[in-house]
This record gives C-alpha cells, structure tokens and sequence, in this order.
C-alpha cells in the first residue's frame, strides 16, 4: 500500500488547501471552530477515492479538486455533530470542536462545514447537468448518513439488532458517503453512465471500512488510531463485533457481556473484560472475514469498468485494500 | 392584507403537503422529529414570496413548488438547530423538538431538514443551468445564515455593538434567505437577469422582517406571536432596541438597563422594568422608523421591475407592508 499513501501525500495539501480557502470568513471564531477539525488531519480516503475514481475514468485530477474537498467537507461535518450527539471527547488526537468552541458554536461549525461542501461541489468547472447530478449524489449521502446516524443511535437501546439491520445502518451511515464519492467520480470523468455503478462500489467500500474501524475500536493501538480505545464499548454501540459475540457466547459469558455493556458508566477493567469476552466469542475473525467478502465484492465490481488510466485503477483497488487492512 | 392572507391560505396546504412528502422515510422517529416543527404551522412567508416573485416575473405557480418547499425546509433546519443553541423551550406554541426528541435526535433531525431542503430543490423542473444557479442561491443563504448566526451569540457578550454591526447581522442572519427566495423565484421564472435584484430586494425585506420581530418580542402578544414574551432580553440579545436604548436613555437608567441585561437569570419582574425602560427611551419608535424605511426602499426596487402578473405584484406589496406592520 506504499504507492497509494505516497498518492494520498501528493493529493492532501492540494484538498488541504482547497478546504482552507473556503473556510476562510468571518466571524473569525466560527470559521476557527469551522476549520479546527477538517485541518487537523484524517485520511483523506474520501477525495482520494473521488479523484482515483475520476482519473480511472479518463478525467482530470484538478477538475475533480472541488468535488473533493466537498466530500471531506461533508465526511467533517457530521463527524462534528457526531461528536456531540456522542458526547466525544477526542478525535484525531486532538479535543473535539465542541469541547474547545461550545456546543452552540459547535453545531454552527457543522452546519456551516455542510454548506461549504455544496459551495465547493457547486464550483466544478462541469457542464450544470454533470454539476447538478453531483449536487444529487451529495444530497443523497447526507439524507442517507442522517438516517444511518439515527439508526446507530437507536440500536444503543435495543439488544435484538440483527446482522442484517447492522449492515443495512452501516451502509447508511458510512457507505453512502463513499458511494457518493464513486458517483461523484464518474461525473467528473464525464461517464455518467458509470455513476451507479461507482456508487455501488463505494458504498460496499465504505461498509467494509466500517467494519474495519469497529475491528479498531476493539483492538487498535488508540497512538495510531487517535481515537479513545473501546469508545464503541463505552458508548453501548451495537457493532457487527457485539452482534455475533452475544449470538456465539454461552449464555452466561454473554449475559455478562450484556451486564457489562447496559451500565451508564463503565469503568476500564470492565471494558477491558467485555473486550476479551468478544475476543473469545470468535467475533474478530467473524467480522474480518465479513470484511473480505465486501472487499472481494467490491473488487469484482471493479473489474468489469473500461479503465482509461490503470495506474489510478491499481490506486482504487489499493485503497480498497486498506481499508480492510489498515491499522489505522 | 386581507388578499395576502388568502393567498397564502391556498399556497399552504400545498407547500406543506410537499414536506409532509420529502419529509417520508425511516427510521420514523427521526423523520418524526423532523416533521415536528415544519408541520406545526409558520407563517410560510418565504415560500408565498418565492413563489408570487416567480409569478409576478411570468413563471408558473406549480413550478415553484419544490423550490419554495426547500426554502421553508431551509428556514426550519436553522430553528431546530436555533432553538437547541439558544435552548428556547417553545416555538409557534408547541415545545421544540429537543424538548421532546432530545438534543442529539434534533441535532440530526435539522441536518435532516437541511439536506431535504437541497433534495426538493433539485427535484424543480427547470433547466440544469437554471437549477444549479437556483442551488447556488440556496448555498449562499445558509453559509450567510451561519454567519449571522454567530454574530448574534456573539453579540450576547459584548456592549459596544453598533446600530451598523446589528444591521449587518440581521441582514445575514435574517435577510439571506429572503434573498434567496426572491433570487430563486426569479430564476423559476426563467428571469435570471432579475435574481440579484430580488435578492437584494429579499434581503432588505428580510431586515425589515426582523426589526419587527425584535420589537414584537417586546409588545407582541405571546398568545399570537406563538413565542415567549421578552425571551430577546432573557437571553440578553443585542437588538436595534437595546441598541438604541442604552444610547439614549440618561447614563443611570441605561446601567440599569445594562445591569439586568447581564444578570445571568432574570426574573419577571426586571424583564418588565426592563422592557419600561426600553419604551421609555424612544426605542421602539426609533425601529419602527428604521423598519419603515426599509420597507420604502425595497418597495423602490419593486417599482423598477418589468411585471407580467400585476396581481401577484400587488401581493408582493402587501407581503412587504405585513413584514412591518404585522402583529405576529
């Protein structure tokens, strides 16, 4: 995966860049909090996957440069009211917006981060056809990641989630974006006739990601992750991991991963008991192997495109890679 | 503004049966949440002015219903997410959605809205060109509403806030999305060349609009206007009024109108002595004037227009003389 990390180094400060620019304003303290999360980091697989997406297509790499910073917009955004709504601390490493700006100006940052990214989509230089299916595309991911938030949030209450509707939330909450991100692609490339397809692919993508970033939660090192360890624990999310785990475990051991998981407050030895019950149940390589299975998926999708630019083609199917792969 | 009012009478049902529609989906009680405040009534003026512009310009009615459904999807999102920011328990008579959904389903319940207000925008029958542009719009308004917004919690904390600062908020916070309206009405009209005039013809409605709204959250009738009375001073905002108030009133009445301003709860009592002392300063007149000076200059730009349904331009007229003289 060296050549797509060296690919991403090249694209970032060109996406940085473009997203500092439209996050210049006033008042200054709400383009500071505005500015405080898209510009501390994060992977950026979202424009990478745009761009690839486009350039695989025969487009051009700056002319997808706006629809790029759009989606990374967008992906912060509702990481910044996700943070509220899950009272999160840290990201990246770093405190949260609402933690050093307040709520109030807080959630103005996400709503204020969401309009910049139909201002960046909206400054394509595509014909208005091309621009406005784009603008349908990013509509799409926000209405379907709003759902896809909510349902994660009412699956906290509920023990009986099944495997299905697990999929179905995650599909939602972070497939659509990357299915947005392929549609959007194709556009920039001129083949709309590819956008549905590139969705499908990027939604399967993104749920493969998803799984991987609950794998993580569980079992990453939170100094490469820059996320708190066991946050989903915490939080009583009902990941793929916990699905299968309180299926898979005698009943006793998941009755206890159940008493461990309803507590309001959970002190560290209990997640870290909850963990190795989920560990023991066999859940990790469940989940793992329900991650390849969408990579494969995805690949084969792949394979079927007229390719202009196989070297963004290999790119794509690197990142897919990644995302299953990743330890971070 | 008898006329005014029957016209809107036939425009709202229609308007909030295309809502009720776009605002269809799961999971329900996110859809719930969000269909709360929209469908609880609301004066539907940014709608009926989108629409009678779209009309007076030559455009049809029906064109212009998805358009003016998503400014009022538009207007909604910034009250949900408003109302938890400012933490306002009632709104048009009914508890806001955070009182009744709690903070993190209304959260994503404005998200929601917001991005319904782009998806029923789009869904309007014109060109790609003239719809892109119609998005454009759409964009500008709620990044400019941001901002407004931002300005105004700021103001909550400082006392040197200038009549010229106040203006400009209001313009933002307020007037972008009538502007926005009146843009986007021209443009269903097929009348690009009249869309920022409009706009600025939206614009200044819109201040006017609020000035009114500030001084009926001092004299209104809570039991017509829907909101709480002096809910503006509980929350030490900086109106025009205030502005005024603590200029002209002689230096001991305005620290003691300053004093109550910052007491962080106020009883109703000094809410009453302060709303006196305001009166007494010549600060509601002095608004009142400004409002009407508003009105007489976005009336000069309607008069400069070339109309083809003089009808719909009367209604305009009264929509105006309703943003001021209006008693909820």
């Amino acid at each position: 995966m060296q050549r797509l990390i060296e690919y991403i180094n090249t694209i970032k400060p060109k996406v940085d860049n473009y997203i500092a620019k439209v996050l210049e304003g006033e008042p200054g303290r709400l383009y500071e909090a505005a500015r405080h999360l898209p510009l501390k980091g994060g992977k950026r697989l979202r424009p990478a996957l745009l761009m690839l997406v486009a350039k695989a297509l025969g487009g051009k790499e700056e002319e997808a440069l706006p629809a790029a910073a759009s989606v990374e917009l967008l992906h912060n955004f509702t990481l910044v009211h996700d943070d509220i709504m899950d009272r999160d601390e840290m990201r990246r490493g770093v405190p949260t917006v609402h933690v050093l700006y307040g709520e109030p100006l807080a959630i103005l940052a996400g709503d204020l981060l969401y309009a910049k990214a139909y201002e960046a989509l909206l400054k394509t230089q595509k014909s208005p056809d091309l621009v406005k299916r784009m603008a349908e595309y990013l509509t799409w991911a926000a209405v379907t990641v709003a759902e896809g938030q909510a349902m994660d949030m009412m699956f906290e209450e509920r023990w009986d989630v099944s495997e299905e509707e697990y999929l179905e939330m995650i599909a939602k909450k972070t497939g659509a974006l990357f299915g947005a991100c392929g549609a959007i692609g194709a556009l920039v490339a001129e083949r709309p006739d590819y956008a549905e397809k590139m969705k499908e692919f990027g939604v399967i993508l993104g749920k493969a990601f998803q799984i991987k970033d609950d794998i993580l939660s569980l079992v990453g090192d939170e100094k490469v992750t820059g996320k708190p360890k066991y946050n989903d624990l915490r939080e009583g999310k009902k990941t793929l991991l916990v699905i299968r785990a309180l299926r898979s475990l005698p009943p006793e051991e998941a009755e206890e991963l159940k008493n461990i998981l309803s507590k309001e407050e959970k002190d560290f030895e209990e997640l870290e008991r909850a963990a190795s019950l989920i560990k023991k149940s066999g859940a990790l390589e469940y989940a793992m192997k329900v991650a390849e299975q969408l990579e494969a998926r995805a690949r084969e999708i792949l394979s079927q495109l007229e390719v202009v630019d196989e070297e963004a083609m290999d790119l794509i199917n690197e990142l897919l890679e990644f995302a299953v792969k990743r330890e971070f």
